[in-house]
């Protein structure tokens, strides 16, 4: 038996679709761009991430609370924030085609193509150009220079015949309340989830008797028009965060901010990716945001490259004074023992949601050589697998139905079992295997006279008969001590 | 002991609020109309109903699974569905103050005030009048005239000068994509999860093995341009529905609603709804939503009346039917055994988890009288209590503590355990009966000896002593036993 891990990205784009993980959104109207939906398979899947997240955070952690807040918040957050100002990409209209671009990204393009017809110095001097520009003000009028100088056509008409350059607004805006029409009551859907958390710090702090150090935990939908957006589920403009923010005494952050870095490096290597997939790269100093004294990306190796899944983040009392502020709100903390008051800095954990749950997918998929023929198998930790026992009986003989459905009505109390009759028992495990059932239980006839059963591991396919009675134990058990191949 | 149930909504309010269930949303800015926040036991409280629905479809139905559908969909989506034209109320506009009313509250307002006038007659004779415009055409010209005819006043401002009466419709609309101008490229935020569920049919029926009868289970948010949001968390603009939705056999379609009406009205009893303050009213043909052939309000009393809280329909095939002719997709399913076409029927199980959330505390608020003083306590079914286990050192001693942490460290494995070590025992079982926490455990000096524990219950106040090692089996025990009083 040899095995192949996943090579391209397509693979996992057929795979969720025909086994029922992901389907485009609205597809039956041509599909929304960037958007897509969970099917039977993915709801389960990303349910299973969920909830260990939320339970390593807040049922482990006797002082991190959660959280729910609103999409819908007030204006000003994004003021305090510096969304409404700072949260922008810059964009250049084709004037003939109407169409509008990403500035950086057509220079990108450019370099690309130079580099293509082998004009690798100019490509290299132009790309040092546009890595300095993103960091600077006057960022709009040095693409549209650079654009200007280097005559880039547009890629669709192939004119040259742009409009300046303009910064665009990420955050989508909608009309809230009766009188729906003005533009003071503009309202945005939340480009992330942290600042629900910090708007309601003082009332956690008030009412869930904390004291620092401690944490808020919050899963919840974030929008952001993405230009381009991508890449399957891992850029989309509707998506879900996992967020933690931990707020700590100023002082204590650094220490705070490189455990939570190991702690969350670990947890994604015990739900099982693999090690050499998964690494930790630092941002270097001049490339913080804003609001950031130190930060670190968890990256995991997609079919397409190296991309973060989670960021690590010392914001530092950024948030909390811009808040402060704004509102005109104390967002104090004070600390009994010490006598005194400050406003904590928070070491933030935020999670893509969706983008774990592709990294699980990708981490998971083999292809392996079986007799000749190719076995497709999802190798999930079995607590993310959406089903976990799969009940077959080896014929359609009422005996062995009855028998095999008393076990499915059994192991339902405790896991998400799936039913199966049609086709040969081979086939059906086959089927689960794409499905990433980690266990398959086959009622034959021997079963009749000694209440024991044919239980199949998925990620070896080595079989062992076990008591009926024993069945729930024994695949507890498994499931426990489970390690990736 | 005397105990007394909830009498106002006020009271559940502020204990949401001291608690920590919920928060008026983005607060510090002085809050968002309709809108609220989950504090901490709030996000635990919700997160257990959330659950518990979702496997009682799920887990223990074989042949219902779940989708979770992208809260952007296609816009002609709510061209089939009707919401374009169809999801409005009927807006008039104050010239005076520029203030904006909806035209059939205005004059429910002016008939409440004949009524505390004494003027019963012409109160019924109204209401009669406004009742019938509701079902027919030309509802905006009745209700106009109505208000002409009554000379009603606008209420803040006392003038009467009115615009004319306009449908307005109350989905949120957003710009979405790159060209983010054009009103083509509008799009709106969900006003029902259900559509989310149709428009993915036929990829779960290719993908899933299902055959008819099979349902889809989904929860989401919703948002909807509410005029008139009010009563806390019973009516908002952005709300979260569980939803599933049912495909059967045409003939088959009337038992199978009656069967999930059962069902359903079975299900809040089991998670510890009172029998008396929990009720099922159908509605009468004549008032029936364009779609249904059908319906039934499950309606609880809640402090402000009895308001629904689920509703199940009989959506016949028109929303498949919609969507097969506005997409061009044929929604056929293919009976084998019979070897016939048909456009299965939707039974629809659709509930607010907000709604059930408020419900839920409603029902499970009480003041008791204990020793001449007021306990408030909320007896919570135990497995939607968001802390399972309190757990208290009887005073601050390095021993005690230590066992107490102990305990912890091994109740957490299982439940949501919450230590507490400030002020005396007495103040610390209030608290945790305020947050509706069935068990309290406290360690005292004996424990030290003989390595048994206080056991406290929520409900009754009885204590018993348990051996450490037996604790987590009795509350499991416990648990499983629950009844409401």
């Amino acid at each position: 038996m040899s095995a192949k891990n996943l090579d391209s990205l397509d693979k996992i784009v057929s795979l969720s679709k025909a086994r029922g993980y992901i389907f485009q959104s609205s597809e039956i109207y041509g599909g929304l761009a960037a958007v897509y939906d969970y099917g039977p398979l993915g709801v389960e899947l990303k349910r299973n991430i969920r909830d260990l997240w939320w339970k390593s955070m807040t049922q482990v952690h006797d002082n991190i609370v959660g959280v729910d807040a609103a999409i819908f918040m007030h204006p000003k957050v994004w003021e305090a924030s510096g969304h409404v100002d700072g949260f922008n990409d810059p964009m250049i209209d084709d004037k003939q085609s109407k169409k509008r671009y990403r500035a950086d990204m057509l220079i990108e393009q450019h370099i690309l193509k130079l580099r293509q017809k082998g004009k690798v110095e100019k490509a290299d001097e132009l790309q040092e150009k546009l890595d300095t520009t993103g960091t600077r003000e006057g960022l709009c009028e040095d693409l549209y220079a650079i654009i200007m100088e280097e005559e880039i056509n547009a890629p669709e008409s192939g004119a040259f015949d742009w409009t300046e350059v303009r910064q665009f607004n990420l955050m989508f805006k909608t009309h809230y309340g009766a009188t729906s029409t003005k533009d003071e009551d503009a309202i945005y859907l939340r480009p992330e989830t942290a600042q629900g958390i910090f708007v309601n710090y003082k009332n956690v702090m008030d009412t869930a008797r904390v004291q620092v150090p401690f944490g808020i935990a919050q899963i919840g939908k974030a929008f952001r028009n993405e230009v381009v957006a991508r890449q399957f589920i891992f850029r989309m403009r509707e998506f879900e965060q996992m967020e933690m923010q931990y707020f700590v005494k100023p002082g204590e952050d650094e220490g705070e901010y490189n455990a939570w870095h190991e702690k969350r490096l670990a947890w994604h290597k015990e739900i099982g990716i693999r090690d050499e997939n998964i690494r930790s790269v630092d941002h270097p100093d001049d490339k913080l945001a804003h609001y950031a004294r130190a930060a670190a990306d968890i990256q995991y190796h997609y079919p397409f490259g190296w991309q973060e899944v989670e960021g690590i983040h010392n914001r530092t009392d950024f948030d909390l004074s811009r808040h402060q502020e704004y509102s005109g709100k104390k967002m104090e903390y004070y600390d009994q023992k010490e006598q005194e008051r400050y406003i904590p800095y928070v070491i933030e954990t935020s999670i893509g949601l969706d983008r774990k749950t592709l990294m699980v997918l990708c981490d998971a998929y083999r292809e392996e050589e079986v007799d000749g023929d190719t076995r497709t198998v999802l190798k999930l930790h079995p607590k993310l697998a959406p089903t976990k026992v799969g009940i077959f009986p080896l014929m359609k003989k009422p005996e062995l139905q009855e028998l095999a459905r008393k076990i499915e009505e059994d192991l339902k109390q405790d896991y998400t079992v799936r039913y199966d009759e049609a086709g040969s028992i081979g086939k059906r495990y086959r089927r689960q295997d794409e499905a990433g059932t980690p266990f398959c239980v086959t009622v034959d006839f021997e079963a009749l006279d000694d209440n024991t059963v044919t239980i199949r591991y998925r990620d070896d396919m080595e079989q062992e008969r076990v008591p009926v009675d024993k069945l729930s134990s024994v695949i507890h058990e498994k499931m426990r001590g489970w390690k990736p191949e």
